[in-house]
């Protein structure tokens, strides 16, 4: 089976949304990047994402946004997809990002709706068909009502997947019902690509029909999502029940310390510098954990790695 | 295995959140309620949830619901378990519900947060517990948020449980994070029974460790959410597949006519009265449906009917 | 000018919000309620409001509802009108509410919107249609969003403004523009009462046109919220500024401990209780504040009396 | 009195946020930037806010944004102050914004929070100081929840109102409380300005302390609002009562033509091309009305004017 265009293979599988590794003084931290690819791609995983909401695409600027397209499209050299967030406010930032994403080398660019204006699903459907005409790379529509405020509704999704470069959705609602009614409605389309955000639920919409998940997780423990992917894949629930309780370890003991709305997007930067896979500087408007709480962290993540490599 | 009262079974399977028939001057459909009853029972269920959200119990004096209950523990007659909702905004009204639950012969009591005062999760934890205190019967917690406007926090579910009356938790949020990280956290207490609110993710939430399914779509075909509550037991991916999709046609076409905000509560209802099953009566704020959209609904429903006999 | 209905003059000036004064097992504490009344008579107070959210209505009981009515309209036997709230989820026992306070003597009657199911605005106007053409008693529009998730609107509210019964509206939204909207609409409509909830924004509303304020801050204070309704008549701006910064002060020092979502019920209900007419007990699911918050609002009321007696 | 910095007079009084004139082709109107400009100074306004939500800001290019702050600060030529909106979700492209802001001249910048991540009040207490820190001018916050999603919460205010360059700030939440607890709170400091956004309640906050308005509709009519500012501040009834009541009337039939979410966008823009004060062109994601709205509106606004000029 091809794309409708390109004649590409649809993505499946587990594709991270990458972080992206920063210096204190907020450049590009490029030997972070090279080693934190290497360890993505040697996991397994089916494909990159980069500049989404774990990656901080919004708390960075332009010029560093492009840095990191050139990056990751020069290090990873086509072993395997590279997707590029282009979620903008400007139609035509988002564009000049596709374009340059293309020359890159870029698979595919990935857009949420614009998040500032507020507006109805006639605009959105509009917005949405605009860029897609303005660009020349498949597109993947971005689901995250937490953050830009406006979910992108099933019939609005029906009627942009006939657009020949809108070729997937990638949805971060958590909400079940939406995404099985996606699962539904595309249920003979399998070249439209339904991947799912909330890496606690991707084995259930794998299960069920959905075609992978873009697991923040996976930029620590590429080959444990792999894993369960393909576990989901074959209906291997003796290794689904192990590797899934692991997950939720994760989520539970490295995503929700200290209670804060961005407690995720610290919890994971921070613990892959455990790791040697990056430092724990952030984009403002995230700012570091504490030194009492990195302590905490790091007792977690010696624990979960501990129970990881017994397994 | 028994539960830490009264050494009942913990429930498990389809739980029909069953709506409750009305006569046109707001009266019980006595007749109806026999009737529905026994194409419940007959379709396989195993129990029979009365007074949820479904069930219209806001809209409903207290004389009508008193009615119910007894009615419905009558008829049911220890054939299966009865739950009754006894969620209200006065905690006193909630336990002369439970009492007179008791006294009926109901299996247990649901109670949703009081949904009128804003609270924080310390006075929820309080309130759950008062009413856990004052009533003889096991209860289960009813997260409805888009109802009460207050999520009940994981955290506040497991302080919550370790009460002996506290049984169980039936989520209607349809957020399949948190549904996960509580199958995560009880995947060692059986006897705490989880139970998932809407029907397109019963079969996912099943095949991950959840309990059952309270199904709306079961009033009209108890047997298709039985079929497929033991196709996800029996992990019967193919038999999963077409029930499902039945599922997700009735979710479609019958929850969503006209767009409203309440179409699923008139959707259920207007086609239970074409099954013969009830009368299209409402409890105020919910009204029926014009003409136009009865005959609309008619004609999806025998599509529906027709391909579920076919099947 | 006189009501379209009953002759009656429309209401203005300050209506408190009555809290409802309970003994520690729950029990409707009566001697406080005459005191109460009387404070609040000799402050000057326009009118009376009872069973409103200030009054804790959705947690007492039906029984303890109908006593506080009788009590009320007795003790305060036809000095000043008694509004009476019959907000509830059950159109049925909010009729019979309607009808018990009418016996017992009340003014009129004040419903927010039905709080449980999601509704649209179309089924909103019905609803309080029935409920108007169903009771004898005036009735006030009540628009609570932040504990009904549902806001009358501005459209819906002009439709119900020509019921004969429906004669004016109380806005708790502390939406500005949807206040002034009202003003602008109802501008030659002096019979349409319009009065505001949120008291810091008592004075503003009533300089531009509004008619009162529903002052939770005057079961303490009736004078001061009486002397500044007057002053706003007035226009008289120097005794303005000096009051409404007590009313602000109030506001910041006892709505405020402990930032809790009952913030508001339990400063001002702990409050009257050091004046000595209440106990600070609560209707579930709102519950007491720790002693060493009670301590500290105690401080703070000290300091407010004083200033208070100084100007 | 001076400002902290600069030596500068705290602002007072009507500061509209200026339409952003677009060519068909979304490249920068210039002769209409021109027409408008000197049609608002002409109109007595005290300053001219661009780039804020009214402005588009965030549907256009960075490019535009400072082709507009360039002819806006030299059309203006220090006639009346100019702000500029640098609201941004990377600090990075905010301080560009304000450094190129300076350079050409600009009087303050304006901020909202970043608007894309989920954050807590300490990390937007600490972006806004980080903010201020890095620029050199003036600047003004900017509260705008409903399009943010994130309140700047008073005690965040307080706080950040101690940086010598955060000068003020423009409230748009329509929150008459909030607005309140600012003006108590600041009530002795002159030199924090305190202005609001909508126009529906610019009247009452000046009455009550606010230091004037950001008004949209002072775009068409800028006389109108100085006019209605000056009256407050004279306490002017009779005048306030009539300029008001036009203030409302446009309100009513300009802002909310087709119920869009974006009806007042569409419709001042649209009603400023009808003064032929620009062409009626959007940044996406804002389309334009359909012609027969079109048609509407120039019926309404016609209306408008006739009683505007008897007036």
């Amino acid at each position: 089976m091809t794309l409708k265009i390109n004649n590409i293979t649809p993505l499946r599988g587990i594709v991270p949304p990458m972080i992206t590794p920063l210096n204190l003084d907020g450049s590009l931290d490029l030997d972070s990047v090279k080693k934190l690819i290497e360890h993505l791609i040697s996991g397994g995983v089916h494909g990159i994402f980069i500049l989404g909401t774990t990656g901080e695409f919004s708390g960075l600027s332009y010029k560093i946004r492009k840095e990191l397209i050139s990056a990751t499209c020069d290090i990873v050299a086509g072993r395997i997809p590279v997707l590029v967030g282009i979620t903008d406010v400007s139609l035509e930032e988002s564009i000049q990002l596709a374009n340059y994403s293309e020359k890159a080398g870029a698979y595919a660019v990935v857009s949420a709706p614009p998040f500032y204006m507020n507006i109805d699903q006639q605009e959105l459907y509009t917005y949405f068909n605009q860029l897609a005409d303005s660009i020349s790379l498949p597109m993947f529509l971005y689901n995250m009502p937490s953050h830009t405020k406006l979910n992108i509704e099933l019939d609005t999704v029906i009627r942009l997947s006939s657009h020949e470069r809108i070729i997937g959705l990638k949805d971060s609602s958590a909400h079940a019902v939406y995404f099985q009614s996606l699962c539904h409605f595309f249920k003979d389309r399998e070249d439209f690509v339904l991947m799912v955000g909330p890496e606690e639920m991707m084995v259930e919409t794998v299960l069920m029909g959905g075609h992978g998940g873009v697991c923040g997780g996976a930029n620590v423990f590429p080959r444990l999502y792999v894993d369960l992917y393909e576990a989901a894949i074959e209906k291997d629930f003796e290794m689904i029940k192990s590797l899934h309780a692991m997950v939720m370890e994760i989520s539970k003991n490295i995503y929700q310390l200290g209670g804060y709305k961005s407690s995720y997007l610290r919890g994971l930067k921070t613990t892959l510098s455990f790791a040697g896979l990056c430092q724990a500087n952030f984009a403002p408007p995230i700012y570091p954990f504490s030194t009492v709480e990195v302590e905490e962290l790091k007792k977690r993540y010696s624990q979960i790695s501990a129970e990881m490599s017994i397994n």
